[in-house]
């Protein structure tokens, strides 16, 4: 039996970690997915051997050029088609022959094309020949510690902590793309497209094997087999976090979701319920599963629900409270002692020593000495740093914190101009999260928060 | 009676247009706010003059500075103060004595810092001597048609459509920035502060009649007058769009409010009702306020809330059509006739030739086709336009369909790397509104047709 998840979470660690590669439809006419597949891969960095297959060229971007891959003379461990949809039942026996690991199916023209049947003729070649398959119709998958971009965008070098799984190849792009500009950086960023073989639920198993991936953001418009999804995913959510935007929730967008995958959606209450039962986390739109997936894999397991808000501006201290509230955080006032205590460190008039915490202040030092005299009183589990005006050294602080502090950071950085944008990838890449908004952060915090507390109440030590 | 807003009014205009500017509190040196707000009133471009007043000073940043207000030669129009809070009544009777037109006082210190009687006597020296005055506890106040940048933070020159009117200095500069960084560009961003004398309903009220706005941006955590607000509100929502973003809904929000900026919220309930009732968008979180704004700046009166929605990405199709549907709008199907021309323009096996249309391309031309063919059947008021991954020659298609097509255009650009950041500029630069993600181009284009179909129904062509 073919469809068992060993043999493809097997399958799948030999592609995302093959040492050569195959790109069946190599172009040189920039334009054409084969032109740029290739160029994203040599982009990416890619250390291992690439064999561009084209039968009417010699050299594309100055790589030799192969007419079929059974002529490469070495071993092959990935197969990436490029070629128009007739040509791929052929290729993937190609492949088979050579002996590749599995296949990326970036070719369209399958089912979602009103071609059942040349669909499933490949579903069949994978069975009898054992070629594990992701696609058809995708944008193909990136996996960075191999630095393996094998796809037509985006170029992805910035390794971290999530995992990026979706249906979409553009939305799986624009997650891996947000975090690679963030600063947040991703493991890998797998498009599933048809699912024709490899499923959400196999890609899930590999994520949740995978050593380098601390929470994976999962996008669907449906599931290809909805018991086994729970069955893995409920697994998976037990120690390693997921948060999962379903579309197709309106009538129109079922309709768009059926067209662009034949996917059938099934009952969003449903959906939303199992979620909720087994410490799935779901996103409502893409910001947010990709502000809860950030949270997920970067804020570890706070020891609670506590926030302290602490800011340069009053209004994103209110922004972030009045949200916090709505997603299970709680934002404790502060005792007398502690207030005693943060009234010393020579705040201006202005301030406010409650919980959210107003500085009233622009600098930086006042923020570490507040959250260290803060962290003495165990009054937090989380401490919201939210920045409006740009804080010169803000950076510096958050991290100097970060490392010295019990609770968890995380950081909003919502207005700030050129010292925003500098510090928060600076902030961002020492592993700490920052949200575009006072609202996003806290959404993210209280999405990380309830799946901690998922995973303790599974561990008896809710 | 000082606080009738037609004086509020005229005093705003000369403030806002003011052609000298005394700067009481400048200073040399960097980290102190008379410094930063030197400096971005130099950076703004202003091309009137600039009086630093600092009675220790001679020369600062290269400009004549003055012992007082009192002591510059020529006439001075608006008086930005900077000083501290016990400096700030004398500072007041100084630029009365001067004639200035208004007064931004910035200085902290107030109610909100525990000295209700200083406020009181700032407000009583207002009434007694004429002289208008925004704050005081303020960051300042930008317009952008007068190169005025009279704040410590942020420098904004973009002109724009969109006035901002925020309670909280840092939320008002975010906007202020998320629009000047985007290409939008803004009218005016003011920071009400304590609101002693100007508030909220004075500031709308200039804005209400401000030519260059188009809509309006109103952050608040509680407003003065709860009976003017809605009042002024409400006839201004007849001609020009507002979007309000009320903080303080929770009960640590409510207490973080009333400590920044000593506001009552009053119900929320009650105030969601109001502006349901008299068509002023409520926004519930920072980005959708400012979605909803860049909406109501750029797309005029859509002529009803059909939507026709147009994608490489089907991702991002079924994303936007989910959400617009939850916000009032429809995405309809389109006519056999219609997909009959589509099917003739040439679009890959795997295009989806439905609504949501997904090219499956990421060629501009289709764009153009597509949507010409389309605007020929009146099938749609809106074309929103989602883009995933780069399409090069993007915005070029974009502003040719918005000079061309009889509906409105749209953009949610999502992702595409170096490619998506040069063009949204473009797009945005050439008036018509770029979103960050398929749901948030929905929930605003929601908001614009909500709007305007309140303003129709007054007018009485529904």
């Amino acid at each position: 039996m073919m469809t068992n998840s060993e043999n493809a979470v097997e399958a799948l660690q030999g592609m995302f970690n093959a040492r050569s590669v195959a790109l069946v439809g190599a172009s040189s006419t920039p334009g054409k997915f084969g032109y740029h597949t290739l160029e994203t891969l040599i982009n990416g960095g890619y250390k291992g051997q690439i064999y561009p297959i084209n039968p009417k060229a010699d050299r594309i971007k100055g790589l030799k050029v192969y007419p079929s891959i059974t002529d490469i003379p070495g071993a092959v461990e990935l197969a990436v088609v490029v070629v128009p949809a007739p040509f791929v039942p052929g290729v993937l026996r190609e492949a088979a022959a050579k002996g590749v690991s599995g296949a990326a199916v970036l070719s369209a023209g399958f089912r979602e094309s009103g071609f059942p049947d040349r669909e499933a003729e490949i579903a069949a070649i994978s069975k009898e020949l054992g070629l594990r398959f992701l696609g058809p119709n995708i944008q193909g998958f990136t996996y960075v510690p191999n630095k393996l971009c094998a796809t037509f965008f985006p170029v992805i070098t910035k390794v971290g902590p999530m995992a990026v799984i979706g249906q979409s190849g553009s939305v799986t792009a624009a997650l891996a793309e947000w975090a690679d500009h963030e600063g947040l950086g991703i493991t890998g960023a797998i498009n599933l497209g048809n699912q024709t073989d490899l499923c959400e639920s196999d890609v899930l198993e590999f994520f949740g094997q995978d050593e380098h991936t601390r929470a994976i953001a999962l996008y669907v418009e449906g599931v290809k087999d909805g018991r086994r999804f729970l069955d893995v995913a409920s697994r998976i959510a037990q120690t390693k976090p997921i948060a999962v935007l379903k579309s197709g929730r309106s009538e129109v967008g079922r309709r768009s979701a059926a067209s662009h995958t034949g996917s059938l959606g099934g009952s969003d209450e449903v959906f939303s319920a199992a979620c909720q039962q087994h410490g799935i986390v779901r996103a409502n739109d893409l910001e947010t599963l990709y502000d809860a997936a950030k949270a997920l894999a970067t804020l570890g397991e706070p020891r609670g629900n506590r926030v302290l808000v602490i800011s340069t501006s009053g209004g994103g201290n209110t922004l972030a409270a009045d949200e916090a509230e709505k997603h299970g955080l709680v934002v404790p006032p502060l005792p007398e002692a502690l207030k005693e205590r943060l009234d010393q460190i020579g705040l201006p008039p202005n301030a406010t020593v409650s919980n959210p915490l107003d500085l009233a202040m622009i600098e930086p030092e006042p923020f570490k000495q507040a959250i260290t005299i803060a962290d003495q009183f165990d009054i937090a589990d989380i401490y919201l740093i939210v920045f409006g005006d740009p804080v010169e050294g803000g950076a510096e602080a958050v991290k100097h914190l970060a490392a010295h502090v019990n609770g968890c950071v995380a950081v909003a950085y919502f207005g700030g101009g050129a010292t925003e944008s500098a510090s928060r990838v600076e902030i961002q890449e020492a592993g700490i999260p920052v949200f575009a908004a006072p609202e996003r952060a806290a959404r993210g915090i209280g999405a990380a928060v309830w799946a901690t507390k998922y995973r303790r109440s599974l561990r008896g030590n809710a």
